[in-house]
């Protein structure tokens, strides 16, 4: 079970219909926001309305008036790979980003850039929290995502299927707009210390990197993430 | 004066030759990073060493190891428009961008794209505090800032300077890329919740957006700016 907390997150989940154990919503919403509480009604959705003290106990202090309890994030297993789309799939691959908060922001990404699946390492990554769920807005929902033992493995037979693999490292001689957007593709990206392991690199038929100037020289693990997935959507989707 | 924390930070201003008052190196950093230590005898920067108890009631739990008090950031005045690029000059009008997390992304993709100059309002803005400055990791060192009375003066002021405004607006209908990119461009971004005022929608040549899919259908506006301002970068700098 996974507390989630913010309007947008909430509301999400009920769109998708997730199992939701039980919707808070702070007592000062509840004439606000009639809508919210006919839809919670008209779907059958139990829910119980709390003073702000309780609510803050209960999810902290983002909640935004609106929180609830949900059944734990279903993953994928590896048939999903099958029910992809035949040209132009877009698989993201995150090599042990850390950060809930990064985590949280591509997958927001990942949902508006049309990302058919995430797969994460089951080490070295961020689990998927409650951080990650909020910060998400709510995206998470309607992203689909698989842990796999190892992301070496999970490549190799990635690209037996006609994937391409698109690493991303700043030392990469690819532009993400140049790649072919009918290809399937698989993109990695590396964690906001490290970048991307060695032999994922080697794995990789791609180097894409985002050409920057100034002094600083590096972009946020989400926002690198976001201009890749950007330049790479598949617009005909 | 401001408290500025964390590695990136402490090094840029270093780099930078900004004003630091005193600089807090973590007791267990002092051998780690002797280079650190030498480079600030070296350019005569007064330096103390901290326990870990200390460096985190100074400056909270980020600090890295790494702390300083530095003087206020320099603002700019009226006089930087004129000592900007003739052609393909950048300036970013960040018309109420109000939470500090964005806001310090935001500069570190300003560095990132070689934009000459950022634009705040001086009410309805977050101001330039340190959560600011740390989420930036010291790009904020190598940003010109100006404050103004006015969005939309400042605007109408550009037109007549020959700049082209390019707002942003999920309802847009001009793509970043299609856009001359060695033409002097103004580019506005609305803020979080509220996207751009209805005045500067009408001011702008172009009204940019961002193609999406997805159920969620808005990015995170540190995400968005750096995807617009990558499509924008005028790559000649």
């Amino acid at each position: 079970m996974i507390k989630i907390y913010g309007k947008n997150c909430v509301y999400e989940a009920i769109r998708a219909n997730a199992k939701l154990i039980m919707v808070s919503v702070l007592d000062t919403y509840q004439k606000k926001d009639f809508k919210f509480i006919q839809m919670l009604e008209d779907k059958k959705i139990s829910y119980e309305i709390l003073s702000k003290d309780k609510m803050d106990k209960k999810y902290g202090f983002n909640h935004q008036g609106y929180g609830a309890l949900r059944e734990d994030y279903m993953l994928c297993d590896d048939s999903i790979i099958d029910s992809l789309p035949s040209f132009g799939a877009r698989i993201l691959i995150l090599d042990g980003i850390s950060d809930p908060h990064n985590l949280g922001a591509i997958l927001r990404s990942v949902d508006a850039f049309g990302i058919d699946l995430v797969v994460l390492p089951k080490n070295r990554s961020c689990n998927i929290n409650e951080t990650v769920a909020h910060v998400s807005t709510g995206a998470i929902e309607h992203t689909k995502i698989m842990i796999v033992n190892s992301l070496n493995s999970f490549v190799v037979n990635l690209k037996k299927r006609g994937y391409w693999i698109c690493g991303t490292d700043a030392k990469g001689d690819v532009l993400a707009s140049e790649i072919d957007k009918t290809l399937n593709l698989a993109i990695i990206i590396g964690s906001e210390g490290f970048g991307m392991s060695k032999t994922l690199v080697k794995e990789s038929d791609y180097l894409i990197s985002i050409p920057m100037v100034g002094h600083v020289n590096s972009l946020n693990a989400s926002v690198s993430t976001a201009i890749v997935l950007h330049d790479l959507m598949n617009k005909s989707k």
